[in-house]
């Protein structure tokens, strides 16, 4: 019903995860109202994206350059190094503003029943890094606390203890999170949070 | 904090209705995530939107040719006119199947209070095709029950029997949604389904 080109473009919006085609309908509009500026705008950033954006070779971290800036920022903590399943997981930790050390994007979590995510994760290249790096004195492990996350955290804490005996492989705490209510936290919250309180 | 290209891509996405940082930050990821075919598919997308839709003459829905394929269709009753607000109200009455005039899209709703939106308005347009369409029986007006939409249909309804005495300019019928429950039905609504009551 929608002349060629709406219709391509509302297929193209419905690929966006959490969009479907009710709310790619209402893009394709917005865009018909605001006018050929703001569609043109839009464009040129997605070809920016292709064009510009690559990975980090050394942390796999997406990055206009490589090494990326913050591989390449000498104020940052060389002793400390992240390990994160993906690229936005960086931010966040950053946004925190409590970690001064460096990244390593694995690129997802490890789940033996997906083979084809597996041979996308960087695996190698995080052992290589382990290896070869030595000023590296701790590896954080900040993946999701859920099943993927925690085996995860299990395999590469294993694997590189035995690779390079380190001072420190770590993860991020579990507990309560802040403004939360006692009576709404789930077992599994309080629990961890019972068995790992900190003195006052 | 983000490498340039991805933040005018976010950005860009933050535009969108609906859309905030968040959610423009996940359409970026989860596109450096699919790879180049999919970014470059939703930026050829928009450069066709731009290059090809335009604005019918005659009814002012968006459209890749001009007059549009539902002005041009023979087999469309040229007796009847509907006048929607938005391009979008025109696919969602023909998704209905219940109507085969044609259709007139003024491109908004009468607002006395903002200036700029009464001048992008098709008023103009529309009158002289009332005017000038001999065919034309009968109007429907199909805005949207509201206080915006009640004000165009009244001012819309008084000019048009003022230029050009119809045999009927009509409105959609008002009453319960099918699906709804009588208990949370608004006290507008009920009034509405009770006055307009039908025969079984």
């Amino acid at each position: 019903m929608y002349p060629r080109p709406i219709h391509q473009l509302i297929q193209a919006f419905a690929k966006l995860p959490g969009v479907g085609p009710r709310t790619a309908e209402r893009f394709v509009f917005h865009l018909l109202a605001k006018g050929k500026q703001d569609v043109t705008y839009l464009a040129d950033a997605l070809r920016g994206l292709v064009a510009m954006v690559r990975s980090c070779t050394m942390c796999f971290d997406f990055s206009d350059t490589s090494p990326c800036a913050l591989c390449r920022d000498d104020g940052r903590d060389t002793a400390l190094l992240c390990i994160v399943a993906e690229p936005a997981d960086v931010q966040v930790i950053e946004r925190s503003g409590a970690y001064r050390g460096r990244y390593f994007v694995l690129r997802g979590a490890i789940d033996p029943t997906d083979d084809e995510a597996q041979a996308r994760l960087k695996t190698a290249e995080l052992f290589h890094r382990v290896q070869t790096d030595a000023g590296i004195q701790e590896i954080i492990l900040a993946f999701n606390p859920d099943v993927a996350g925690e085996t995860t955290m299990l395999t590469l804490g294993r694997r590189i203890q035995e690779i390079r005996p380190l001072t420190r492989v770590s993860r991020l705490a579990r507990g309560l999170p802040m403004g939360s209510d006692l009576r709404y936290a789930d077992d599994v919250t309080l629990s961890n949070a019972m068995t790992h309180r900190v003195n006052t």
